[in-house]
């Protein structure tokens, strides 16, 4: 099934929240042990306690890499147990290169049976650095979500540098729509190609969503970064489908004690209500 | 010893080569396994025939994560092994992420002892996505290159956007040179922080080394995307130190016979000739 219907089926049947896993050592909790294998079990926790609320995980591939070959074993053990809970899985990488090399990325993480759905791209290197992702995407049911406007307070130092009458961000959101618009899913007039639209930019974020009509939004800054319901609410189409909603350190670190998940399931609970509530 | 001293040094006493690891697997020469134990014999065979003429290598990532976690494994075997004899490493990974997620991405590779002495990051996302980079390039006698004018063909698309009198790397370059400035090591008038500037815009090349006077060059694009000695020349500073060149296919892959080790050293051998008879 193509991407964007796989992930307009997970929105509708579940609710627009993605739970990102951020498992920073020194903030896993009470009972889980400080080391690789504490951050698989971590990881498999969250995603059983959240998995009824919430149809999409991130991981966060820094945390990983972090903990060396070991921690890329278990971010990748992370995702396979994800896929086989039923999730979509969110590579969240940021990745990017030229030629042969993006080919490589785009083989690392895209192929064929991949328990990854989709992997997030930086968009500086042109479209050479975004084409081997595409084809890949379109080839195995993946997709991919661009960097156009990130949700950090400096994302404004290139993003939003005047180019004429328009921003860069704006310029990079004409550049995603284009890429997207060739490449819509049979069922939802939407791409495996989406964006990355921070939440603590609402104004943007509205703007943004009238420019690309056809890209699935990544929306990361909600909860701990600041951003409501009420700031995400306009990247999502009429129908409330076309964004998903990143929650990390809110939900993964609800509590620091041995009620981790029962905390991650509420704090993903009242994020799924709270989204509901304006859409 | 400060990262530019040691780089200097090692320009001034083998070369301003530097060999680029992109051991895709169908490329791999006869006799070696096409298998993630061959990339790492590969990589040692490289590393041995060009040591005597390069004292920088630059593994990229890419390559290595296409093999999982295996792949990493191997990636840091190799990084350690240059590190064993006596060359200098840069991780080609242009990584970029934000706040808590950063500074994970800046410990993954920037750490005290790390095999790894600087690493490629990617400025879209402003200086929250450099200041921890920084922070440990500092603290660790450690460097990074940050992507300023890459050498690919659809560089321009978001590199090369007016804004104003300027273009985009320009501006790029600037503030690339600001964060420079404060970090100067102690022999060279030279920063810890770097540039990715390619050969295969010699034009812009020269006018970014006016840009940015503090900062050392790491230059793609010679060989086999086309950028010759004289393109690259303007990089350096007066006295023949303040940038390397990277060269990858046409030195690793000289030749896929038995004899590819030898053809390695001769491809490294010629280009150092090339490179110095400009300078």
């Amino acid at each position: 099934m193509h991407f964007t219907d796989r992930l307009t089926a997970a929105i509708q049947s579940k609710s627009p929240v993605c739970v990102g896993l951020d498992p920073s050592l020194e903030k896993l909790p009470e009972g889980i042990s400080k080391d690789a294998a504490g951050v698989l079990a971590f990881g498999k926790a969250i995603i059983n306690a959240t998995k009824s609320i919430a149809g999409i995980c991130k991981p966060q591939m820094a945390y990983y890499e972090v903990l060396g070959w070991e921690g890329m074993k278990v971010f990748w053990e992370t995702c396979t147990y994800a896929q086989e809970q039923g999730l979509m899985v969110i590579a969240d990488g940021k990745r990017g290169d030229i030629g042969s090399t993006c080919e490589a990325y785009a083989d690392a993480y895209l192929f064929a049976g991949s328990p990854i759905d989709a992997l997030t791209v930086n968009p500086y290197l042109g479209s050479d650095g975004i084409n081997p992702f595409i084809e890949r995407a379109v080839k195995n049911d993946k997709g991919i979500y661009v960097l156009v406007k990130t949700s950090n307070s400096s994302s404004g130092e290139l993003q939003d540098l005047p180019i004429g009458d328009e921003v860069v961000h704006e310029h990079m959101a004409q550049l995603t729509e284009s890429w997207a618009a060739q490449q819509l899913g049979p069922e939802t007039n939407l791409s495996c190609i989406g964006a990355v639209v921070g939440a603590t930019y609402p104004e943007e974020l509205k703007y943004l969503r009238t420019l690309m009509p056809h890209v699935p939004f990544l929306i990361p800054g909600y909860g701990a970064q600041g951003g409501t319901a009420e700031d995400v609410r306009h990247g999502f189409l009429a129908d409330g489908t076309g964004a998903i909603v990143n929650a990390s350190r809110s939900i993964i670190y609800a509590s620091n004690g041995k009620d981790f998940a029962e905390a991650a399931h509420n704090a993903a609970e009242k994020m799924k209500e709270d989204l509901l509530s304006v859409l």
